[in-house]
């Protein structure tokens, strides 16, 4: 448990990371990466935390994954160089591409069909770029890819191999087991993702193409794989701090959830069993993410400030700075006194990514009370 | 229509803004405002955004409201005196009023109780500051206040009153207009938020207390309200861009909706009709606030890069970067003809203060094409 004391200090709405929870999550999965042989390459999107990536690669993390290109600056101007763009390449981005390479960022952009795989090669013969490119594989059908067994897999891997560019490997990320909530499911999935992305690579090879990289990777399925024979490398981001959402899937726990809102009691509806306190969707998102899943905890669970789940009580409603605390089933008439106004709370997110994006900084929590401020991206 | 060949030159997602269309929306509302012989003070919250300010004002609006005290520090900081901050006061952030106030800044609080009246009240004395304080009023119970018959609301006015501050008036806010749909329902929450909060009005004058202000006021009550007899003002914050909901409700048409997210086709699933483009949910944010309205637009209406809605074709799914645009009803197989990668299109948001809180600018189109970057608040 933490000593909450120095957060009296703090303004709220505030993005709280929980440092030992934030290491224990990072332990877990590198410790079931070298398990499993294989590299692990976090996907730094859930965070845009310089501190929280260091800490990442500390572990024993190889490289990082990007959702933007601003990403790739940032975290390259920290010195990190091997960086995969895991965003289907759009042509006019390729300059900033080519601008991030020619600095000596070993940056990896992907391609998920022949005509844009074409456009790459093209742009790089007329810039004199060897652009190292990998194929996005769809192996559950929830976005973006080319299907292991399509024509188009080789017709991509030849526009690149021949057009001269870097045919670096193939990558998928089975988001559909953000769906599934059950061991058994949750492995087969894990299995699904590795076996269609394996078989890939095996038919780029068969037609003489080269594929060093294997990537695969989602938190649920890396945490779920049995083996990963043909895999290089896996990708996952929001274990670092889990979130409701991961909780409800099967993968942690209420206290390996290492991002909170801390936030203030600033009024209350007696008569409804309601506090009002100041997180409301600006500090949590609007994300709803548990709304379909086995337990919904409307815009989050409430925690003592000393970070302890207070079963029962959620973030049942929100506006925009305000947000509505009650008791789920019968309302608690006598919440004025339970949470007295300025009480300090902690509001456990639904969605990690969602509910970080909406901060400049998190506020980092050490075990014996004292903060650090660590800025985070925010845009394109 | 707008000229759209300077869009070609911006990086994709980008929070567009329609200029014509808001300043049709400043003037529809300021002109409704003039009518019914009432002073406005639009709610800042929307935008965040100084130059849209500046227009508000330029209208004929008379000071502003804020959700936040970092909105009250920069719009005071950009000229603005007359501030209404709207959240309940914590008091823990007396200081940082009080700091305000002794800058020059006309910076009215508020209260929902008794208890908080008083705190404020001996904050001001311990200080020799006499704060304008403003008592919310319930008269929708869809959140904070005081509802207008109750006896806490002359036990707050007395606590402020006798306690030395200076009490400003009543103030309320019908938020559950956003669940309603027609004219004639629109009209009658109108009423009730007018009446309710006149009558607060006339207890505390009873009661022998000031309260020389009567504060009503969202968008879709504002654009209603069949009379404002014993109001002062009004405040609205979302008509000033308007969004789907808004379209829901019934306040405005598709082509009122100033904010849109410029973004770019990057990839396709032909055989089940998407377009994949690189405007996710961290672009739209994750306001599902059409999903259960009459309509529901999935995470936003698609447009031509004109802004002219392409009929039945919306966001129906989004990851943090990836945005899945599909037909409604049958699949549209010939999507990646319909819209090559590379196509850039215009996707209207669910709400405009969600989706403008995921960017760091707004990029303003004028009519003759040209566009200007205007930096918008982020955080606390």
């Amino acid at each position: 448990m933490n000593t909450p004391s120095h957060l009296a200090t703090l303004d709220t709405p505030a993005a709280l990371i929980d440092l030992a929870r934030m290491r224990h999550n990072i332990d877990r999965m590198q410790a079931r990466m070298n398990a499993l042989s294989t590299r692990f390459r976090p996907h730094v999107k859930t965070t845009k935390c310089t501190p929280v990536v260091r800490a990442q690669l500390a572990a024993g993390a190889q490289g990082i994954t990007v959702s933007t290109l601003k990403e790739a600056e940032q975290f390259f101007a920290d010195g990190i160089t091997d960086i995969l763009y895991a965003v289907g390449m759009a042509q006019h981005r390729l300059p900033q591409a080519l601008a991030l390479r020619r600095k000596g960022c070993d940056l990896k952009i992907i391609t998920d069909s022949p005509a844009s795989a074409a456009a790459i090669a093209e742009f790089g013969r007329v810039h004199g770029e060897v652009f190292e490119v990998w194929i996005e594989i769809d192996t559950d059908g929830h976005r973006s890819g080319i299907r292991p067994d399509e024509a188009a897999l080789l017709d991509a891997g030849s526009a690149l191999h021949a057009g001269g560019m870097r045919l670096g490997g193939v990558l998928t990320h089975a988001g559909s087991s953000y769906e599934l909530d059950t061991p058994e499911a949750l492995a087969a999935m894990a299995e699904q993702e590795r076996a269609g992305c394996v078989h890939a690579a095996e038919r780029l090879r068969a037609a003489g193409l080269p594929c060093p990289v294997v990537s695969v990777g989602s938190t649920p399925t890396a945490l779920h794989a049995q083996q990963l024979d043909g895999v290089t490398e896996v990708r996952a981001g929001v274990y670092v701090f889990f979130d409701l959402v991961m909780k409800n899937i099967g993968v942690c726990t209420a206290s390996d959830i290492a991002l909170s809102v801390l936030t203030t009691v600033i009024g209350h509806q007696p008569d409804k069993g309601w506090a009002i306190v100041d997180a409301g969707w600006m500090a949590m998102s609007r994300d709803r993410g548990t709304q379909k899943q086995k337990r919904d905890y409307g815009y989050g669970q409430v925690c003592g400030v000393d970070g302890e789940p207070i079963d029962g009580y959620v973030l049942s409603g929100a506006n925009q700075e305000h947000g509505i605390l009650s008791r789920e089933g019968t309302p608690d008439t006598g919440i004025a006194a339970r949470f007295p106004i300025g009480t300090q709370l902690r509001i456990l997110p639904n969605h990690a990514c969602a509910t970080g994006a909406q901060f400049p900084q998190y506020h980092a929590l050490a075990q014996d009370g004292t903060l650090a401020t660590w800025s985070r991206l925010h845009g394109w």
